[in-house]
């Protein structure tokens, strides 16, 4: 049996908006003589995403609601803040105990629309990128031409999750690899047919990266080996549940 | 900066009622010349467990009742299923589109508490090991006095979520690491202190030993290596939320 193995890659530079990420990633991998492969899984976070993009807003610069007032008072949050997480919403999920859960425009159900002020300059926010899944293709074409290998491309974010403590990364964006693996209809030992089994591979990808690179060293970005995935270029805009299907809107 | 490594553990022979596990594992790993190393993390699926502590139910034996019989007709489920989910719960968090949703009594919310019929017998179900804490901890102690290594155990099941399709496997069990990483109070490299960042490193270690063993492959352990972790022995009992914080009860 194969093993997995997640390298975190050292020597990305300070991100700014315009910076060129797939340069920064290949620099760095040169570097330190680290040689893709074909299915690597290259995983970037989202907070680098986010500031090559521009999406750092000045919290000076904004101006905040009447709702996003009342929202912030009882919540004990920046009203500034608040009316950023508004913005980026479609919808206000659950709020309480100083938390506001939206549905970001993206689709993603978690905590403050993804906004987040860790890693930031003073003074500044970050964003969720605008269409990770579209990064993540742009990124793999770049990363691939370079290479001359056969890549995937994983965007991630650490979200919390209900009725457990904690967060784990997961995907927001991704490329070359589908996020399902299917095992529906296959059958096991016994011969009874799988019915629902669809392991999400690519937030379980992420929650391995987020393993290698941590939340403090500055590590954005990390390439997971070895995994078997199916070939795919759906994004994790398909992960999104059907709200037809989803019992917890 | 150190890799992790994901080890699948061939040779893992089929598990029965009273099964050794701990002498399992030792043997699969010494046939395979699989060393252990300090700060290994032992990664144990759900299902083994279950069948070792004899946790399988022969469905002809179960007598469904009312409450069973109704909810199994709304949902188009077997009734006998349905009579031990609930048996399984302290309460129905949701149901709807064939799917019950419990609170089990281990304090997982999860679909059908956790109750399954893959890889069994044809005509049993497997339940959720009843307390996969102290399973963890009775398998790290037989497994660091045979080995001399200073091991974690973190036993697995896939669980699904709200709004995202597909699963991740996550840990319903753990010892010997601390299951959550706390960032809080510490200070990230712009000065901002971080407030609410505590990775859940259980669930990472758990979604990076899935994407190494499968659900296909009968490979039910998997070693993870190079983690940094904090020692820790409370156990995954600790990650579940205060219900008063719970914004989704």
């Amino acid at each position: 049996m194969p093993k997995i193995e997640v390298f975190p890659l050292v020597g990305i530079p300070e991100v700014r908006k315009g910076s060129d990420l797939a340069r920064m990633i290949l620099d760095a991998a040169s570097t330190h003589s680290f040689a893709f492969k074909n299915r690597d899984i290259v995983v970037v976070k989202q907070k680098v995403v986010s500031k090559a993009e521009g999406r750092l807003v000045r919290l000076a610069s904004v101006a905040p609601t009447r709702r996003a007032l009342a929202l912030a008072a009882k919540e004990g949050k920046d009203p500034k803040v608040v009316e950023l997480i508004l913005r980026e919403s479609v919808r206000v999920v659950r709020t309480g105990h100083g938390v506001i859960i939206t549905e970001t425009r993206q689709g993603f159900v978690c905590a403050n629309s993804g906004i987040d002020q860790s890693n930031v300059p003073k003074g500044y926010v970050a964003l969720l990128p605008l269409s990770p899944d579209a990064t993540a293709k742009r990124l793999r074409a770049r990363l691939q031409a370079s290479t001359r290998r056969r890549l995937a491309v994983v965007i991630t974010d650490t979200f919390g999750r209900p009725w457990r403590n904690g967060q784990t990364d997961v995907a927001i964006g991704s490329s070359g690899i589908a996020p399902l693996v299917s095992y529906a209809g296959r059958r096991d030992r016994f011969g009874y047919r799988l019915k629902v089994t669809e392991p999400a591979v690519v937030d379980e990808v992420a929650g391995a990266a987020e393993l290698a690179a941590g939340k403090l060293d500055q590590i954005p970005v990390a390439v997971v080996r070895g995994v078997r995935y199916d070939d795919g270029d759906d994004g994790v805009a398909s992960l999104i549940m059907d709200p037809e299907r989803d019992l917890f809107r």
